[in-house]
């Protein structure tokens, strides 16, 4: 299933009016604070978020999972739901897959296909947190920081393997996330682990072609464990500096402790030029995996700040980085929720585009804490949907990606093509 | 000091046209919702949020305090600084006073100074956390909890002392919050502990004047603590429901534990006809007494969404519920933290209003758990502040206070009268 | 596979002359204390920990579970693994069933197994978190609290059937836990959630035979959760107390937020006469299911110091309460962990059966806070190993669970006869 | 005042007997695992912790301090305060200075003073984090990260004169703390707050005599903040890998996320050289600064796991780090307080001591998860308070030093000597 042009200009015409309505009267207020709010709308259509081949089916939790219907059972019809993503708000123009749930087995089509709906592949996922079927090895007690060197040298093969693929299709990283770790004190040395893992990454790094980045991502905890190889973003770091400069440290949102302050983690990383990009996400008690925005906005619009201050200081675009949604969807429409997740992400960032950050300057410089505040929440406050909707709709995407998504009937059409009861493959 | 009405409204005057303008843009765009801008202003006009008499200087930590200037030296002088806050915002028509710190030696002189600035006396506050001068016996191993009788009455006394002073003022309430409780395993009976406290609370109960209240205030921890007495909810209302129907749970924002579901406990409490009202503040890791608004808006925006959501149910208008800011202001201005308090819980009250509450109920009655999140949102992302100016214009306060403050050089006026090292009693 | 009694005297016989070198060394220690050593092992010999028929096999995490082999297949094989724990510790006289994973089909037949290794069924566990094959309608937006009536009379179907295979067993409760609550803010109204659920409880309650008990349990969250219909302690109490004397809480260690004063809300829930038992587990970030004691073994001993005391101040003994292990066993072996758990279970038990109760009320009375520290302290840092070792001698059992189930190859037994991939019905 | 050894040693007569029977049994019980109960006795007693010239008075939160009586009015009596507890238990033989606190006016008196009680002087500590009076430039702000470099100047001179001071009395460290930070979003610009800290600890780090270290300590939060400059280990390693190899992080047990496994940071950082030592205390909710061990007593032995195995691998012994506590005493007589602090480090030092890290590692290598608990928890379970108490009879000490200090009526003796209502300097 394909969602064609006329359909989204169609109903974009429907909207058109009150939209100009609300897009000239935000431009003038802009306008009046100094803003140029056709500037930032170009910076909104440039921004692209990859959405992961694992996110397209509902997910579950330890208890089970509330299979829904449609869903992709295959590569081909996992792109095929991100090329509808795409086509509804333009800014969801990569997938990053997931090795190997979702091996491609003819590269060329694979790629023909996702050219076709203007998508381009992202970094490539190894998977040594679960055993395959036929898996020689286990990893029930680690992978890259097993005590065992054959283990280890599996999960090494396995990500090499994953590189192979990501290079078929053109990917120029490789995102290693590991569950390993221990569930009990005493479980495991947490000196050796952390030196097998370092041998283990090294071996992958030494396969990384020339102009390929690793994303080393860290996890505060599961569920069921004591503790993780890789914990925080220190640790994640100390592995970057002793791999070398193509090694970089993935923040995922949802993987640290409680209270944890991201957006000086991220402002830190930016400054140590070792920011791989964002895992996307939302939580409320631990790594929940929510829709991005819906539970704490105004820590991912402090985070953009962030992201903004740091690509000017560094003189990057937002390509510059690997912008991803990792997110479990159990009780909604997963693409329904990823068009929420993405809606998120770009509101957060227009805000902080809007931030007078040369105001900001001053403001800190004389200490005067309370105009710092206004100055944020006068970005934060201001409705900047229209500034989305203008990206959207100059991109050739859609004023109302959801509401466009229900008119047109997508899941059911998914589900006559596709059966009611398919699950994807994934978690 | 006092700012008198010709300032606001020559000020104002300046800001008008450029507010009418968002005003009535604000005001159409609701209206295609179907929803009445006016009616929100009056309803939004009727919130008053009571400033409480401890607030109103420069807090500090365990470290020390870094004073500010101009700080308001006697009770008149606190209500004096209210009386700027109320002309300001016509928001803040109530302060709450804390005994002993804020006696008043001549309740007559003090109830017409109030008056002549518009403001009302909200529930009085005793104190048992701290020993007094000259007092006789000590509050370190507790007050109404403590394992000796003779503690426990000396505490009992000084909050029926506390109600004769509230009366005296016209104040209809008492708000208790105890820091009892300790900082060690084994220190404590919890079980004996608890029933001390109840004992002294059925005495205290007992010398309410018939229409009062006693608001019973929770606390889950403090620095250097192991328990404190009434650690959540669920034992105030288990103390509330032994004490009868003059006793209410007084929720204070920053007394939980880390990601709380502080809103589901409100909806809870006013479904059992058992809130009493609120403390507002923010925080990102402990009881911060942060300014409202200022870390989780969207949360402060969920907790009134279930305020609004009860009152309806209940039948009952704002003033049915004891609102105010419980803040420490260390680094701001005391006046301009305060305002930016008001304003932030306006804002969330103005979005809570504006939500779509019907269309919201079928669309949980359906499980549209996505509608029902962009409902939510579509609330929260709506720029209000048109709607709060129109109700602070409408009752005769500033359309922009902290900049009147600033061009009035308020504090700078109140440094000129009393001095640039006066410190407020209190914290 | 049963372990034979003459088995197990054999292998006691070889470690009785260090035993009792230990035990004799430990009761002369407590008897200069004025503590009777042989008192407090026929104490231990009457606490009785049931074990959850979902708990024999291994368990997983929502990326997967990583099985380990001879486990049960079959209630029958279930009941078998509670024998061999039984035979080895004396200490696990009970199994508590889940429906439907444990449905038994000639309850005569599984009375009698149970009976010939001495066991008994504690209270049944309904499951209306999960779909079943073939069920009618599905619990993905909840049971007991669903907006649908159809949805919650299913549940309640479910469980009264549940206590109906209950009655067949000999159960004395009905034990509840539901997964429901929801992802995310909007999406459900959470007091008509609250007033489902008490409606359906209530039907739930009339059904309860005479010498019934319901246990309300609460947990504060679940992973991809905004929030549970039974949050905390005080919302499991508000039930109970609408439901009736029938109705008691049941508390999980790891179904609580950060940092939580469990102990607290033991004495508590025993001041109020509503404890019904416990689900014992540790957790070092979540509600992570590991075995008893591995993390945080002194608030084990905390809350038994609690438990002790309330047991005495209700003139109850520990069969007056329902003691149960709920954990994951996911990296060991389960039967290995569960006697690892119930020996951290004694453990603090005996640790608090030795505390000098009678000197700390009298420390307690003068705030002597440096003495009641060290009175628990000195009864945490005994080690009371012997003490239980002796009881399980006393009641049959081996002196050394683990090593005896080594030695005979318990796990090697049961492979052989059920098989390398068996996988255990449950989580 | 000071503690005659004769006293010492007429008071261990008493509890020889009992004593010598205790510590025969262990010695046995050890000796039969392979452990040399001797050698642990010898190591043990090369063990001293430092105590903080703050931690000698009663401490207080922010709503007020309860003071003790007979509390060190100068640095004279706190040294000799520190010399008392020394006496007693020969395990505090240091003392670390606070700054301006405790300015040393005749060094070699103090010298001479420390020496006759057996005392040396440790790390110094600068306070940047209050004002002082008639101080030029206010840390209201932050100091080594202010906006305006001659605040930081100001906050670098001060930490130069520190090491002046250290360096009259024979310290050998600078330990720094900030509390730089702030207090809400947009207060700060992460970036420039880093490097402006780096720059100033550069000057401090030039300063450095030859032979010194300058430890830097993070903290997560404070109360009232939202950022802290040096967050977290992974900050201050970085700090320290840019100043260069006499930097070391310190690290205090409160200075947490809830949560964190400290025990896993402790190994990375002693596996990176880079551990300075430590600042025991413990806590339940945030920085609670109680007794050490009175709270998580197991998560003190974990540590002190990595720390042995740390010392073992680096080839280094207990003197290489810095040991201190840091502890504020609200409710206890602070020196009694302390002396249970020192015993609790010293039996988890023990219980660490006794492991058999040779079978452990083997269980680790196997992945034998049940046996590698075990390892640990029969290690944790021994009652190893016998051989603390053999260490301190052989150095000296009291069997049994609370005791001791109680019969001798030390705290009566200091407040006959120093008046009731002394108030130490310090927080």
């Amino acid at each position: 299933m394909k969602i064609e042009q006329y359909r989204i200009d169609q109903h974009n015409e429907g909207l058109l009016g009150k939209h100009n309505n609300q897009f000239i009267f935000l431009k003038e207020q802009l306008g009046e604070q100094g803003i140029d709010a056709n500037a930032i709308v170009k910076t909104l259509q440039a921004f692209q978020v990859a959405i992961p081949s694992w996110a397209l089916g509902t997910g579950g939790t330890r208890f089970g999972r509330f299979s829904g219907a449609g869903e992709p059972g295959s590569l081909e019809e996992k792109i095929e739901d991100v090329g509808i993503l795409h086509a509804l708000n333009r800014s969801s123009g990569s997938i990053s897959l997931h090795i190997p749930w979702d091996i491609p087995k003819d590269a060329d089509a694979i790629i023909q296909l996702a050219s076709s709906l203007d998508l381009k592949f992202d970094a490539v996922n190894s998977n040594t947190f679960q055993d395959q079927k036929n898996q020689e090895l286990s990893y029930k007690y680690g992978s890259l920081s097993h005590v065992d060197p054959k283990v280890r040298k599996q999960a090494v093969d396995h990500n090499i393997e994953v590189i192979k693929y990501g290079k078929e299709l053109g990917s120029k990283a490789l995102s290693i996330w590991l569950s390993d770790g221990s569930c009990f004190p005493g479980q495991s040395n947490f000196v050796k682990s952390f030196q097998n893992t370092l041998e283990s990454l090294q071996e992958i790094y030494a396969a990384l072609p020339e102009d390929w980045k690793v994303f080393v991502e860290y996890k505060a905890y599961e569920p069921n464990f004591y503790s993780t190889v890789i914990q925080d973003w220190g640790s994640s770091l100390l592995f970057c500096q002793k791999l070398g400069p193509k090694a970089d440290v993935l923040v995922d949102l949802g993987h640290h402790l409680p209270n944890a302050n991201i957006e000086q983690i991220v402002a830190t990383l930016m400054m140590e030029g070792r920011l791989a990009g964002f895992h996307f996400n939302d939580s409320k008690y631990g790594d929940d995996d929510l829709t991005v925005g819906s539970i704490r906005p105004y820590m991912l619009f402090l985070i953009f700040v962030e992201l903004v201050e740091g690509m000017k200081r560094a003189g990057k675009g937002s390509d510059g980085f690997a912008w991803m949604i990792d997110a479990s969807h159990n009780v909604k429409d997963p693409l329904e929720d990823l068009l929420q997740s993405v809606e998120a992400i770009l509101l957060s960032y227009a805000q902080a585009l809007i931030l007078d950050s040369k105001k900001l300057e001053i403001a800190r410089g004389e200490n005067d804490v309370v105009l710092a505040q206004q100055l944020l929440q006068n970005a934060f406050r201001t409705d900047v949907r229209p500034l989305v909707r203008e990206a959207m709709l100059h991109s050739g995407g859609s004023l109302d990606p959801i509401g466009l998504f229900r008119d047109l009937k997508v899941r059911n059409g998914l589900i006559a093509e596709r059966g009611l009861v398919t699950v994807a493959t994934g978690l």
